[in-house]
């Protein structure tokens, strides 16, 4: 353990406006969606939903990194227009991936939040071109990044004169086989202490399983998480990627409503403290 | 991700009762105290102030399993003495490690509930041992065990015809350092649904850390968690081991208050569900 | 990295001896066999073998370590006298795991060599038992220990006053998935230049795989180790545990033709340096 | 272990040649020099102990991927020019990262062998860009990536029609703390048999320790590596990067005697199998 890196003063939290949704300031929003934009049908369909339960953001990848070059790899613009379209629809702020700055401009347009995912946190030469732009970025951790790793990628936005920068608690890569990836639950009020980052967390990745995203979920708030990132899908079963790991409609309503009473319970104590 | 190892159909809990404290039943219980006994009156102080604070037992290593054999390894038989008479004087259930098949004896005789440390987690011979005792054991995981080794384990335990086993997620290893290890959440909720053995959770060995204890016990008891295990020292600062994870007596009482707030919160959630 | 433990002086080596076999002179011995004892033909088979071949010592387990206590636990007191037979009648030394204090009579009569099981290496209980020994030890690195506490481990042997101490590096748990662990080649300069131990490399469990073994075993060579440990089984398929990793007679005899040349190769080195 | 990734047909080697160099027909190769290039004389004096010593490349870093954005990012185009004159002075290839995909240019213009970093391998727009340039490249395994991963990001580039493919095996992030990375050795072998693809070992990141070279380059090259990538630098004690674990010239000098009598070791084994 590294203690010569712990400070013991308390940054201030960074309160970051992103439309009208505020984070940092110890609210609790709910980022929901398909891994993958498959059609226009689908991510209209997931936009409704999501919005019906109360979330505020709507993912969907139209830029995939997939391990294998052989695996779909997403719409592309294509599914990007489908997705601006499901966020305007429905009053939702849409989070999606960018992979490849020559994709930039097309996603400054027609995306609200661009997502860093957690193959390119260390892609540099990404961060740097990020930190010039506008845009809310919300930087996944690498899965094998050490969180002082982490709070330095954030720098490379920061440097660019970027400030809006959400940071993305999606699990690393361990030994443990009954989960994809093990969230790390200590990163949130660490970050938040050190730095004062709004910290999101995706149980979805972290487990790779539905059927505790729930406990999961309820323990990102408990441990003070600024936001959640949750895969919802019409139909896991045939989803184009990471089905075993999406809610459906029925389980992402439960979802909802253990949030909500979770969000509620936080609210007490911070007043409380 | 083993995904070929999860089953569908949720276990019943088993429920495993102490004295007067019931594990396993929705309730959450708190077993607290030093690292290691370190005289008389550093244990009954702790005693006294566990106690006071609503905790159910009281923890304390009389024989200490330590990287060096140079370093302090607890003052044995005379340690276990004084825990004895702290939990009496306080009527508080006591646990502490066994690290050698020969001091059963002397165990069995003076302490509630025996810990197998997580450095003995795949020390078979004791296992099977403690098996064929009538003492309550609480199974620290492996820091490198998979959740399957560790639920293997605790089969070695049942195998003899000891069903009272506590499983107590104390962190796994993993490249992150600003924690001693990484406090993997997830295993709540799957131990539970996997095979219903109560989960404790001890937060300071997993972070090692004291100021990030209440984010991660609110965390633990939000994941349906059945205990938590926390250090507490009277003057952390001269600890002869882990003074830099052990809460003070002002922290605890402080945890202890965030605990309550969060158990009676989770008692409303099971029975909304 | 943990720089400040490094040492500048290099030790000198520590030189063991163990019948007419002696390590830490320069020279590399082999130990093979079987994973565990599962008949006598099976171990007089496996013994004749690898005695024909050339190498000094004889392995083969009686009491098995095993994750599930449903699976195969070695036939004991039983096993041990097959071992100890089949060393006898073709002059080989034999090395077998201890797993409970309470074998430790019975291993004391019948073994040449004690070996402590990667799962046990952090149990000092036993170590500080096998420190009182006067038989030699070989300590398997645990597959989730850092160098720095197998290091500590062998202090726990050598305070009691037995000097003849073996490490063993057997491969630590990592993330990759082709190999049941990653051998940690890296370990055997170090261990050689801060403490001097004597350190056999045991390449079938280190990668679960018998295809790879002979350019491992060359590579572990030219890094510098003191003995080999290899599975060897008469009939790989048919075997109780471990057959994926054992090779067959005629793999061990090319093996150990390919280790010979590579040994000559290594004198050779050490003379010129 | 995934063993159902295993192929026992053996895939014929890949012939890689690059200017006079050939790889992939059982020889093996050196890459040599600095982390960065710092100056013109410093990549001039050491491209001339490069040449001197018999290696057939040289590496210097233009563009520097740094965990900080405060750190030393390398002197960019500039670098890249003293590079370039060093290489065509000595007539050595050169060897250096690309970061971004705005650099490719430049890189084309005036380096050989285009190397993507560890950092970058799962940055799968940078590698389909590298498919479609005509250039060597040298793909370092990420820290946190499995073989599988390896050998997909690998098929980015083939996909896109460049068949000069060489990968790096540099080291993987584990608990140990003694090196910097675990050398993944078993990677050698298993690599040349699954895919074919030339495999070059990088001692010197992944270990992060000049102490240790010497035996892990004989390691390298008795488990079957086509090459060797070393740090060398005219004074490590002032590198501006990765100083620990460079080479000065009369460590290099020596190294690469112990070198070139394990490539003569091998080159008569693989005569006799």
């Amino acid at each position: 353990m590294d203690a010569g890196n712990f400070s013991d003063e308390i940054s201030s939290k960074r309160v970051v406006t992103i439309g009208d949704v505020t984070l940092g300031d110890g609210s609790v929003m709910v980022i929901a969606g398909p891994c993958s934009v498959e059609n226009r049908e689908q991510i209209l369909s997931a936009a409704e939903i999501v919005k019906a339960n109360g979330a505020q953001m709507l993912r969907g990848g139209a830029f995939k990194p997939r391990t294998s070059p052989y695996s779909f790899q997403g719409l592309g613009a294509e599914g990007l227009k489908y997705l601006a379209e499901a966020g305007q629809k429905y009053g939702l702020i849409t989070v999606t991936e960018i992979m490849d700055v020559q994709d930039l401009p097309i996603l400054v347009d027609l995306a609200d939040v661009l997502q860093v995912g957690t193959r390119n946190m260390f892609n540099y030469a990404l961060l740097k071109m990020l930190g010039k732009t506008d845009k809310p970025i919300l930087l996944k951790r690498g899965f094998m990044a050490t969180i002082e790793e982490w709070l330095l990628a954030a720098e490379y936005i920061l440097m660019g004169g970027n400030e809006r920068v959400l940071l993305c608690e999606r699990g690393i890569r361990t030994f443990e086989k009954y989960t994809r990836n093990t969230l790390d639950i200590s990163a949130i009020p660490i970050v938040a202490k050190m730095k004062g980052f709004p910290v999101i967390v995706d149980p979805s990745h972290a487990t790779g399983r539905s059927d505790i995203i729930i406990p999961l979920c309820r323990a990102a708030i408990a441990a003070g998480c600024d936001g959640l990132m949750i895969e919802v899908h019409p139909n896991p079963q045939k989803a184009k990627s990471d089905g075993m790991q999406s809610l459906n409609y029925e389980q992402f309503n439960r979802a909802m409503a253990a949030i909500n009473r979770a969000i509620q319970f936080m609210r007490e104590e911070n007043a409380c403290e």
